[in-house]
């Protein structure tokens, strides 16, 4: 069950609370940074061949396919995500069962590559980005977010206070890359931080040219509406990136 | 003496303290982040244009005069700063008391325009961003280096205590861009806090490339010998930038 990078998705404690969340339930538009990373996209995405890293429900892979992609493939290491994905789908979408952190891509297979919150849990992440690049053709595009490395630094990660007593995010051992193990959902559970140098260090020494960068946290109408998001102004909850293969 | 930008350097205590740290008193072997800086330069600085903003007492400026460089300008708005510079300098330098807010640069006059610690206190860096991509031929580069985000960020600045009581920077307010006042060498000095992603989509806006990001703290000699930088390992310190104009 554990192999390299754990799979805690199959665990059915985790399974069972992940499958709750609005992101799971609702999708896309669940997921309150869905629509700053949709506007890190190609506009068009007709004719495009997708890959989803890290596909989880499927709910991307239906998106592209529904904007008219020319083909769309969605690859996660839970067998239940992808059972339920499966079962809601398309058949023009084809599913693999494959860990990320031992992934193979074919050569210039796709011209998208996208990945949602799961780089943070591949271990090698150097080695899944040199398959990517070798993925992709000049000008291929890959767009992905991460917990910011803001949020995933920290050995024991929790809100606490500023000298002054004012609400605030405790960073320690940032510089630090390696894994930490936080309670989420269930106990124990091990995802990788990086330093935001490690990840674009990491893409511009393997043939990727940054275009855009976001550092998401909820805007004032998120906020107001939902009133567990307003923390999120003092750190960035996620790190969303767009690049270009050069 | 105050201008759209605070000229912090030019009041007599500030000056006194900043005379005295080691960086101003050993120059750029004094400052600990300068040999990560030095590998972002060109290999080769013989026959380049160099222009430095906020060039202070000018040790960048005789390096890179002792390089071989073709020409140096160095530009800072403290009188003080710029009246050693000029004492200790080579005529070959040319040195100019200018606000780096209202600066106006010739086009394409420079190769290279280096910044250390100085863009965190202009108010309107997207103004010079675009002055720079001016002065900057393709192929040019930017090298430069700010206060770290997440140690400009919070409203009160100090090293506090994560929930577990293990030693960290707390984090606040780090989405809000705009002024924070700090105590640092004399009270009440004002530097502008800019997120990653500020400073990032500012460069790729107005044409320039990333090239590499160093988010600077110690190595473990440094650390070994001098204790007061053993925090620096739980947040960056510095933000080193380098760019090529496209």
């Amino acid at each position: 069950m554990w192999g390299v990078t754990q799979n805690i998705y199959d665990e059915d404690g985790f399974f069972a609370g992940y499958s709750q969340l609005p992101r799971s339930r609702r999708g896309l538009e669940g997921a309150p940074e869905w629509q700053s990373l949709r506007a890190m996209l190609p506009e068009e995405m007709a004719g495009l061949r997708v890959l989803d890293l890290g596909c989880g429900f499927g709910w991307f892979c239906r998106w592209a396919l529904d904007r008219g992609a020319r083909s769309v493939t969605g690859i996660d290491v839970s067998k239940k995500m992808l059972a339920r994905a499966q079962q809601e789908s398309d058949p023009a979408i084809r599913y693999i069962e494959a860990d990320l952190d031992s992934l193979t891509i074919a050569h210039a297979s796709a011209d998208l590559i996208y990945s949602s919150l799961a780089f943070h849990y591949v271990t090698n992440l150097e080695a899944l980005v040199v398959q990517i690049a070798g993925a992709l053709p000049r000008g291929g595009q890959l767009v992905f977010s991460v917990e910011h490395p803001m949020v995933t630094a920290p050995l024991h990660q929790g809100w606490s206070e500023d000298s002054e007593g004012a609400k605030a995010w405790p960073v320690n051992h940032y510089l630090e890359d390696g894994p930490r193990t936080t309670n989420w959902l269930a106990p124990r559970v091990v995802k990788q931080h990086r330093s935001m140098a490690t990840y674009l260090n990491m893409l511009l020494r393997h043939a990727f040219t940054l275009t855009h960068l976001e550092e998401w946290g909820p805007t004032e109408a998120q906020s107001a509406e939902d009133s567990s998001l307003l923390d999120e102004r003092h750190r960035p909850t996620f790190l969303l990136v767009s690049t270009v293969r050069r």
